[in-house]
């Protein structure tokens, strides 16, 4: 039987390249998604549309997050307009939310302890990447420890857990890179925190994957994307 | 300014007397709650009345866990009875909901980042207790670590964030001997898994509470209980 792996699937260009990257392994893999409140819902139906592309079952978590605390969460608050020199890795911007990586993985974890899969991918990165503190690597691997103690399938079933985080180490670029190659759809993935018809271009997000894709293609590679 | 702390507040009895343990020690706390589609309501209504006994701030998460995995979520399953002498700690009941432990406490430690709480209160208990990884001493030390590793709390404000966990090596009757003294309204709380109108006395959280009662009591001291 196939190893069995929980992907964190957001409709965004990361969590596209773990999936492909994923099933590339050779593991069966269940998207998760998730509705929390966020700014726009357009990225959700951006991933359900990928897992269906890649051929995977899709579930959809729903939450709410009453103490809101995230430009992301919050209409009322505005989205950060940095350049890229000002997106720092010292300084958390206000689209942070709190906690939100440990909520999203506790629920893979949760899934993945029901249906014994021994794998929980993330498509955290921690090179070209906002300031998140949950973005880590010495965060991923805290949770690796955590989750191994938590669980039915960690203790009585004595699976040793991996947190898979393959996007950890690269840059926005490499991961371009490694989604041409992977055949991922990256013209049907959606980055950007605002939910307007086209993407807002401005915010951390977009200009992160804009540079990505600068620096990765040949212009005849990246003229879809 | 008090030091701040985030109670998980499940209506039942353990954390009843964590949050009056906490505000006895001269912290601002909050209470917790989840709604996550568990057999009945019940127990939600009982923490909300004993928020407004302790006069503190109270909110209710709302979330859907559609994997299911345990009796307490899913109607059509029955809970187990079992006689005191089979709740052992070697094997998981099919109460245990996957991951739950971890749920609450990413929830707590999300709300916990957003008004820089510094602790985390649960009544996990690892003595008179159903078999569950996440009540474990090893379990609450590792989410710790892991918690000051995620937040913004824990990193860039660099407060030590402590999950606190009072009742962890009491037994049930040490627990109930210690709500007394604190003036806890035992009677206002429900630990019963099954929501009728009276506790149900066969489950293993019944059984358990009747148990700390019995060794703890006078019977003058107990007769509301």
């Amino acid at each position: 039987m196939k190893p069995q792996a929980i992907v964190l699937l957001s409709g965004g260009l990361d969590s596209a390249v773990s999936l492909w990257l994923a099933k590339k392994k050779g593991w069966a893999c269940s998207a998760l998604t998730f509705d929390y409140g966020q700014r726009h819902k357009k990225e959700l139906r951006h991933a359900q549309r990928l897992a269906r592309i890649a051929k995977v079952p899709f579930k959809v978590v729903r939450f709410s997050l009453p103490w809101g605390g995230s430009s992301l969460v919050d209409k009322k608050t505005r989205l950060p307009r940095r350049s890229l020199s000002k997106i720092s890795h010292t300084t958390i911007p206000s689209t942070y939310v709190p906690a939100r990586n440990t909520l999203f993985l506790s629920f893979a974890l949760s899934w993945a302890d029901q249906k014994k899969a021994q794998y929980l991918v993330i498509g955290a990165n921690a090179i070209d990447y906002s300031g998140y503190p949950d973005c880590r690597p010495v965060y991923i691997k805290s949770f690796e420890r955590m989750a191994n103690k938590a669980t039915r399938l960690g203790t009585e079933q004595k699976k040793n857990i991996k947190i898979v985080a393959p996007l950890l180490k690269l840059s926005k670029a490499d991961i371009v890179r490694l989604g041409l190659k992977l055949g991922v759809p990256i013209n049907k993935t959606w980055s950007c925190y605002a939910g307007g018809k086209t993407p807002c271009g401005t915010c951390d997000s977009c200009r992160l994957r804009q540079k990505g894709i600068r620096e990765a293609c040949l212009p005849t590679s990246c003229a879809q994307l």
